[in-house]
């Protein structure tokens, strides 16, 4: 399958297609039209073909996707058909509930270590896995064959840590933390800032409120 | 000011611009052209202009924008210097994460209740604020001025729980179940669906992969 030249923005609304599906799987529906797929999604039945069509389409037109074979082929374009195994750097409450949240095993993301900076935090179990000190984290990444870094530490450590792990040859970041970071082409970055988007949601809310007006 | 047209591209890159300059003004840089700000935030110049534009454009030509007055308009524009009062419903490893996010006070977010099904967590202490049983909530709301309700809570429960809040007058959900809402013209929601935000990771892990063998 060759999917060199898809866009972000066609990558974006994979998971949410995966989501759908999976639920669909669920509840033992077994086909479905882009147009059923359309109504439940709220996006055009011609959005959800231009994007299946990226990947070979998936389907066969007026016969609707067999969903148990589009959410196993989405998965598999999402690489959830191969294991990742993450640490998380950073274990405050946004640490701990990223290292509690199964679902991530489920996708073939396994939580392997946790570390943090404070002393007291050392030691404590997330899940079973025990909270190591910082100087533990080169080596750690370095033995347990560990993909992704969770960054969930201040924008101020944030940078540094970011070096040493791509120096230690982490493959990809997802960082929490309120800063962007530079890193080498290669090195995939997945930001979720939360105070950006709760001032979008700021902006929408106050919009609103003087369109109506 | 009028600022009907603006499409949610542009407003999703306020916050970053608002982040930068405020680091700006933190470092007591006092004007900053566009082509530095370009520079630092690796957009291109011509875009910065092109947002900025859309709000009047802050500067004049040549001669650089002005640090602390930009990050005041822009601060302003995404309703910053307007109390927000939010609470939080799930008060799990997550939603106490984003209580003790002491930013979102900074930016004049305020932390108002915290809501629970679970009769042991009902009581517990999260940043002076105690976590209330379910039953609490409508009226809370309609009590208290709550302008945002923050859902941390499982799927299976976010839509009937949105739907309630939307009957008791809450004008913006930040939603962190995974699931989407449906809600009336006029409610604001904005998703952060963490396990989507990872898969996408995972898919340019994967992706980047493929290309280099």
């Amino acid at each position: 399958m060759e999917a060199k030249e898809i866009s972000q923005a066609v990558i974006g609304r994979l998971p949410r297609y995966f989501r759908y599906l999976g639920e669909l799987k669920d509840e033992g529906v077994e086909r479905i039209s882009s147009q059923e797929l359309s109504g439940l999604m709220k996006v055009t039945a011609s959005q959800i073909r231009q994007d299946f069509n990226n990947f070979g389409g998936f389907g066969q037109q007026g016969y609707g996707y067999n969903v148990e074979y589009l959410y196993r082929e989405i998965g598999k374009i999402l690489g959830l058909d191969k294991q990742h195994n993450f640490v998380i750097i950073g274990a405050g409450n946004l640490g701990r509930a990223l290292g509690n949240y199964l679902n991530f095993e489920r996708r073939g993301f396994i939580f392997k270590g946790m570390f943090d900076a404070n002393p007291e935090l050392v030691g404590k179990d997330v899940r079973g896995v025990k909270v190591m000190p910082m100087e533990q984290l080169e080596s750690f990444i370095r033995e347990n064959d560990i993909d992704i870094a969770v960054l969930t530490i201040p924008k101020t450590s944030a940078v540094e840590v970011a070096d040493k792990l791509v120096a230690n040859g982490i493959r990809a970041i997802w960082n929490f933390a309120h800063v962007d970071l530079n890193v080498p082409e290669g090195i995939q970055v997945e930001n979720v800032h939360l105070s950006d988007s709760l001032m979008k949601l700021s902006y929408n809310i106050n919009r609103y409120n003087s369109d109506i007006k």
